[in-house]
């Protein structure tokens, strides 16, 4: 008997396959088994590996890496939760999170589950790294500055426009939080490009930035999976001004997101029963090792 | 009856005098007054503050921020761990940060304390960004470059040779953890400049460095507490390559190490008791505020 970490995917797009590449990498954790809709018809590199199309029918999982769309997400924790496996997920509506946390906190208490929620770069690493900002300079501002990099709610919101075909919206950062969105798409026969530019422009999503839209051949052809941001803030410490902190990074998005929901997995682990956050987490219970081997090296 | 937190500052140098600043300037904190060796004949800035020469003349002090130097902080923090008190410090002797929180442990445990080692910037809140970088990228280097800024020990070091009257030394990073060190003397009457150089090349603290020695007429002339740190990972997400993340600070010292002192006497109330680096601590517990609010505005 093992006493590695037994782990579920649950959905299988580009995150839950970023995810399947991190469980296997990482020295501490053994994948149960993959949840998805249709369990006939699987890619090569799932040969050998358990698929269902219900969680349950999975042995002995531990933590479920909920890796389906946001806005399945809570009904999804509820369920898992309910059987007493740890989830988390990488919900990412900003707006409704602390919610979400809420409607949580009490499934994950009464099955003695654990759930860590918006486990992702942001929310999550990021958020991490604004807290810490904040801890240590408690009055300014945080500009948080994405990109470039592909906008997963932006190309969702031009998609669903009639008479595009395929749409990509690129997040370009100008500094100070604001974005210019870079907008590229196929369109239908017999749709008029212009129109669909004016209805892109005046669609909540793009209405309030710079949008520039872009007729292309083949948007397939400009798909990238890298991303960024950069996260500057200017404060005070006491009261002394003028303290500059900086954070960048650029990454393969999903690679990234799908580390980050292994870490919170570990993490999920070690926490008291109930609903987190990422800046909830003690940042040692992330990582994989020892006390003493991880605060010789990294204190 | 106020709910603040009651804090005491133990010692009264720079870091002291800066803790004072960030505690009067956080919403949830009161000063129940400062420990010095000598009461009588102080700065003006302390007029109307409690000052005594034992912590146990102080009422209902909940956390002490210890502001002594490393050295006398492992023998401070257990005296005041054994009156019941919280302490939070900025020990900095990376080398071993473990054994103190070892040797804390048990006597935080119990006194039913908490106590938080080694809260500065680095070991410190760099600490939370190495272990946040590592958890996020598990394979790869970490790359910790500081300054350009003084450095306190090597100062010191340089301050130690027969001859030094006055002495400062500046690291200069140049890289991949690569630091130059820039000292500047003043020298007494009847000494040679060339031999103090070499001695100073010659020291444990200089030896393994490029070390560049200035003879100069003032080093108080010379002397500003901004300091900065560039902290670089290139690592690998999952079996994704080329992970690229970074972390710039440009900082005034003493301001930056006194808010995160005040930022753990904050966690400190937080914690069970015990012994922790800040790489323990929800990132969180170090901010003033309720969870609804701090996530909305945070995650």
């Amino acid at each position: 008997m093992s006493n590695k970490i037994r782990a579920a995917i649950v959905g299988y797009g580009n995150i839950g396959k970023s995810v399947m590449e991190a469980l296997l990498s990482a020295p501490d954790f053994e994948l149960a088994g993959i949840v998805r809709r249709s369990v006939a018809n699987q890619p090569k590199e799932l040969e050998g590996i358990t698929i269902v199309d219900d969680i349950q029918k999975l042995e002995n999982v531990q933590v479920a890496i909920l890796c389906t769309p946001s806005r399945s997400v809570p009904q999804m924790a509820k369920e898992v939760l309910s059987l007493g496996i740890n989830t988390v997920d990488s919900y990412d509506i900003h707006s409704s999170i602390y919610e979400l946390t809420e409607d949580l906190e009490p499934i994950a208490q009464k099955n003695n589950a654990v759930s860590i929620v918006s486990a992702g770069w942001d929310p999550g690493s990021d958020s991490v790294i604004r807290a810490l900002f904040e801890a240590i300079a408690p009055k300014g501002i945080t500009y948080t500055n994405f990109g470039p990099g592909m906008s997963m709610g932006h190309t969702v919101a031009v998609k669903s426009i009639e008479g595009v075909k395929e749409a990509l919206s690129m997040t370009i950062p100008l500094g100070t939080g604001i974005h210019r969105r870079m907008v590229y798409v196929e369109i239908e026969n017999g749709y008029d490009f212009n129109e669909i530019a004016n209805k892109i422009k005046a669609d909540p999503y793009f209405v309030h930035d710079e949008t520039h839209v872009n007729l292309v051949d083949s948007v397939d052809d400009l798909k990238d999976m890298g991303h960024g941001v950069n996260l500057l803030r200017k404060g005070v410490s006491g009261t002394t001004q003028n303290q500059r902190f900086e954070f960048n990074m650029q990454i393969n998005n999903p690679a990234l997101t799908a580390q980050i929901l292994v870490a919170c997995a570990r993490a999920s682990m070690k926490q008291k029963a109930g609903c987190y956050t990422m800046i909830e987490i003690p940042p040692i219970d992330f990582l994989f090792g020892d006390r003493k081997q991880l605060i010789k090296k990294l204190v």
